[in-house]
């Protein structure tokens, strides 16, 4: 963005422009590592018409827009790389309705995930997908990324709940990309390509989602294994027993033990030997069924050479389990500088994809913890720097990285479960994708954006 | 095709074409009312090998290709509308592998949906879309048309099966859409947006679907209601009761007769004053638990206006009432000329949709039968010519299709659920789409196949 183009955009977007130091530092990171990438400017529109002005201004001038919601992402994909504008969705904070008779919400994407989970649950409904970062990040970002989180196992993904998104593409134009209804044959499915498109084809502004009645109750156990392959051999045994849990976390020890060192006041007993502990939980509108469920579980685990089954016996209780569960990602970094990949399998190639994890560590010298959501075979993989050098990180990192995600591709897998590609990982495409498939990928990017100016470097 | 190519072709791929008579008119429809289209030869392929070499060969001599499956389809989506190489893909009959520890199944495109149902049902596991044509019509068109069934208001459509597609791609080239994974956040979702795309995108050679444990039991009852309305009204109170249903079904009362009339041995009392039934089905893994629901919904239906309901006594019950259900479709095809829209809307606004359609009808002089998967809020719309003189057939029938048309999109609805737009729905699109909106998607279809060789004339 050249100094010309940023005069004559603020003098027309003066209002929601910002570009004092606070500002631009603020918004030139993410939760991705630590990368850092100045914005020209920020801005804060609050209407369609103001995003519709400002990507008609950017679309003429070929000036670069990323947008960006709450910055919680971890694959760098509301990074203005190539500086530009900063699009915030902040101020696009409201859930518009909530249709009790359709079971649907209407909501602006800069609403808190967790906010949108608790307003809905008021009148005894579920949205279901629910990252780590649920209580900070926006419901619109989880849809640019298409994220998963513990329930997923259970309920499926963001994908699987959007019906309908209102986006202002590139020209500043603005579609519906289907309708609110339940199926849908008509023409291709835009709204699917547009969820989990990471803000490269177009800005979403409103999301049609749909619900489901919320569960009335839930139990949950943590269990310690001796064996962290095992741990995650149970994984799918328990599938295989007719049960569909709705959380299936798997947590190696030190992903565990250096969580709870953050949180003193919670007290578990992970011995010397526990390898990893798998966190189950289970839920349904009938507590006797749920209890039988557990039953079924422990017949499962028998086969399996665990220490005593933690059943949390409190609601207290079981937010403290979640609680660290999802810290873990917090508690690793933390830690040490470290480097997250998000690999996915079928799930019953969880244990090989482990074991190969662990060798290619071996073989480089990388330490590594594992944990994630076991039961959907999304591992999630913390490559931690600790002792080794700076040139052993630069150069026998991305070898490392390499190995697993060949590892993870020829079990079935794919590179990211619920993170998304973004800015760190499109290096690493062309493990998943043949150059053919990237091209297709590449020309749909430029179907929405001919210029290229939405969320540039990011997924290619 | 002109001539030479003709020649050439037939040089090329001797063995797998026809060119009989026979053969060319039997490929040259599909169910859609009484369209008839030849190709200039028929291809039944066996291999991927070959319809790689078949479509490099077409995409270098510009000729039409038009893949086809079981030709069960309603909306024309596999007629050779432009006549040239008609693809089928009937030789591709083979379920290539059950991944029970995955819960997948990965099968040929032609192989029949019931088969398909069947074979992985003996493993305990299910694979629930069952459009009513199951028992004839190919997984792979399925697949193309997103198709839905009964079973979709509780398990979803096609598309929320299918993991990941093996694709023939116009210029030959072979790519798979995405991986064999339950959550997939690495780059554009290519798999979602060839799910539903008609064969428009590329010819899809293999199928990776998911699968769910089968439920033991269900419970299945017939309610006939005084006001066809308030039949409609009542789906959404159940579902407001916290009822999910396996299968919740609307029949006019045309359509039970009509179809009735098909089947002498199967005895239903339907009385002069009854306008409209439902069909309502539960199902899962603990009976006593189906005998609750089944409580709780013949409570919801004590605020309605019903006669006395029939509860299926026996496996042979619920199967005629089904059978009945599914043959609706052929019934109103025998009874008279006809054309079926396939309209959906949020399933509340479903009576002011049935209510809707019969005052157009009203206006036009135009007699209607409804029914279908009230559930989902999807209905199908029968318009019998009976009467009519071919004048009013070809010009008033139009306009109140439109009229109808604009209704569902003015009730947050839209044109399909689950038939597709093909070839005799796409004039209505702009009812739908803004040029914006179906500029993007023509743009699309050009990246996939700049020559336009797949499939013409559908969908714009």
């Amino acid at each position: 963005m050249n100094t010309e183009h940023l005069k004559l955009f603020l003098d027309t977007f003066d209002d929601i422009s910002y570009i004092d130091k606070g500002s631009l530092e603020n918004y030139s990171h993410d939760e991705t590592e630590d990368l850092r990438f100045l914005p020209h400017v920020v801005v804060k529109p609050s209407t369609v018409e103001e995003i519709s002005a400002i990507m008609r201004f950017c679309n003429s001038h070929g000036i670069y827009v990323t947008p960006a919601g709450a910055r919680t992402g971890l694959s760098g994909g509301a990074l203005p790389v190539r500086g530009g504008v900063l699009l915030s969705m902040e101020k696009f904070n409201r859930i518009l309705s909530i249709d009790e008779d359709n079971l649907q919400v209407i909501t602006e994407p800069g609403v808190i995930t967790q906010v949108l989970q608790d307003t809905v649950r008021e009148k005894g409904l579920f949205y279901p997908p629910d990252p780590a970062s649920k209580g900070s990040c926006f419901i619109g970002g989880n849809v640019s990324e298409n994220s998963g989180g513990p329930k997923a196992v259970k309920y499926g993904v963001t994908a699987d709940y959007v019906l309908n998104l209102e986006v202002v593409l590139a020209s500043g134009e603005v579609i519906w990309t289907g309708a609110n209804v339940l199926k849908n044959a008509t023409g291709y499915n835009l709204t699917q390509l547009l969820v989990g498109s990471e803000g490269t084809l177009g800005v979403i502004t409103k999301i049609v989602l749909k619900l489901i009645p919320h569960p009335k109750a839930d139990l949950l156990m943590l269990v310690p294994f001796y064996d962290a392959a095992k741990a995650c051999e149970a994984v799918a045994q328990i599938f295989n027993a007719g049960i569909t849990p709705s959380g299936l976390e798997f947590m190696e020890r030190d992903a565990l033990t250096w969580t709870l060192k953050h949180f003193p006041d919670i007290t578990i007993d992970v011995k010397e030997n526990h390898a990893a502990h798998l966190l189950i939980e289970v839920d349904g509108f009938d507590l006797n069924q749920l209890f039988e469920e557990c039953e079924k579980i422990t017949a499962v685990l028998e086969n399996f050479e665990t220490d005593e089954i933690l059943f949390a016996e409190s609601h207290a209780q079981k937010d403290q389990l979640w609680t660290i569960r999802r810290k873990v990602g917090e508690a690793v970094k933390a830690y040490s500088i470290y480097k997250e990949e998000d690999t996915v399998v079928p799930r019953y190639r969880l244990p090989q994809l482990l074991v190969g994890v662990k060798e290619i560590g071996k073989k480089y010298g990388i330490q590594s913890v594992c944990y994630g959501h076991a039961g959907d075979g999304n591992l999630h993989v913390n490559i931690i720097k600790g002792k080794l050098t700076d040139q052993q990180w630069t150069e026998d990192l991305p070898k490392a990285i390499t190995e697993i995600f060949e590892l993870t591709v020829s079990l079935g897998g794919t590179l990211s479960g619920e993170h998304g590609i973004g800015y760190v990982q499109k290096q690493f495409m062309p493990i998943a994708f043949s150059e053919v498939h990237l091209e297709l990928m590449r020309n749909i990017k430029k179907v929405f954006d001919p210029k290229g100016i939405l969320n540039p470097d990011k997924i290619f």
